[in-house]
C-alpha cells in the first residue's frame, strides 16, 4: 500500500498550500502543548517536532509533516492575538519596522526524522491608528500569528519581504518539497 | 457622484489582488499594442501608461489604475509563453538562477498621472527536466509572464524572493495603496 502523507496541523493555510503543491494528504491535528519559551527558531522547531512525533505514533507506516509558525518583532515572540485589543497592540509593534517570521518544519518517515526552519524578513509600512483600527475591524487579524495575513487584506501593509513568501503564510513550500524528497516521498510522480 | 476605480486590465490575478485590498472596481481592458522594446523597467511603465491613458479617455471622471508585468532573466524580457515548448524554454532559463519581476503601475485621476515601478528578485530552485515536464504538463505556465505562477504550483520552485510578493503575482499592493492615496482615492473609508 502506498504511504500516505499526514498533515499534523489544522491550519487552513497549510492545507491550501499543500493542495497548491498538488499533494493529497490526510489531516490529523495532535493535541500538544505549545508553551515553549526560548529563541523563536527553537520554539517553532520544538513545536513542529512534538506535533510530528505525536502523529507518527498514530500513523507509523506513513509520512508525517508538521509545522509551527511565529512572528518575532521587537524582541518578542508573537503568536495569535487573544482579542482585537491584543491584535492592535501587535500591529503597533509591526508598524514601520522589519520583523521575522519563523516556521519550523518536521517530517517523520519510519525511523527518519528530518527538520528544517525557514526565516523571512518582512517590512511593514507605517500604519496610522486609523489603518490599524480599520484592519482590526475586518476581523482578519484574529487567528493569525502576529495579527496579520499577508495573503489577505494585510498584504497591502507589507512593503517587502526577503526570503520565502509561503513561509509567511504558514508553510515554506520549497523547503517542504525538498524535505519530502529527502524522505523519498514522491512529489512529481504519484505512487 | 463618488469617483469609481477603473482597473484597466483583464488579468484575473490583478482583480483578485484588488478585491483582497477590499476595493470595488470596474474592469475595462483597453486594446493597446504591447510591443515596446527596451529595458524591462521602461517597457512595463510604457505599457501601463498606455493602458491607463486609453481607459482615462473613456472614464474621465474616475480614477484609473493600470499595470504591466514582465520577467527579466538572463538578459531577456520574458512575456507569456506561446506554447508548452516555449514555457519549457523559459523555465530552463529560470532554473537555479535569480531573475527579476518588474511591474509598472500607472494611476490617472483627472489631470494627475502617477507612476511607479516595483522590482522583486526571485530565486528559483534548480529544476530537473522531469520537474519542468511535470510543471508544463500541469498547464499552469500558459498565460503567465515568465511561464510560472508563484501563487500556484510554481510556488514550490521559488526558494526565496526579495521585494514585494504581490508584484510577482502581478500587482504590488503596498505601492498601489500608496499611489491611490496620492490620488486622494479613499482606501480605508468608502466615499
Amino acid at each position: 500500500m502506498p504511504r500516505r502523507l499526514i498533515l499534523a496541523s489544522s491550519s487552513p493555510r497549510r492545507k491550501e498550500l499543500l493542495s497548491m503543491m498538488g499533494l493529497s494528504y490526510v489531516v490529523f491535528s495532535p493535541d500538544v502543548e505549545e508553551d515553549g519559551e526560548g529563541l523563536p527558531g527553537e520554539v517553532v522547531m520544538l513545536h513542529a517536532r512534538k506535533k510530528a512525533q505525536a502523529a507518527a505514533l498514530i500513523f507509523p507506516g506513513d509520512v508525517v509533516l508538521a509545522a509551527d509558525t511565529v512572528v518575532f518583532a521587537a524582541g518578542q515572540v508573537l503568536g495569535k492575538p487573544r482579542d482585537p485589543g491584543d491584535a492592535s497592540r501587535m500591529l503597533s509593534l509591526l508598524s514601520g519596522r522589519v520583523h521575522q517570521v519563523y516556521t519550523g518544519v518536521c517530517v517523520v518517515s519510519g525511523e527518519k526524522l528530518i527538520e528544517g526552519t525557514a526565516v523571512t524578513d518582512v517590512r511593514f509600512s507605517r500604519m496610522s491608528e486609523e489603518e490599524i483600527a480599520f484592519y482590526c475591524a475586518s476581523g482578519e487579524p484574529l487567528g493569525k500569528a502576529g495579527a496579520y495575513a499577508i495573503q489577505g487584506l494585510g498584504g497591502m501593509f507589507v512593503e517587502e519581504i526577503s526570503g520565502s513568501y509561503s513561509n509567511v503564510v504558514g508553510l515554506p513550500t520549497a523547503l517542504v518539497r525538498s524535505m519530502l524528497q529527502d524522505a523519498s516521498y514522491p512529489i512529481f510522480r504519484r505512487e
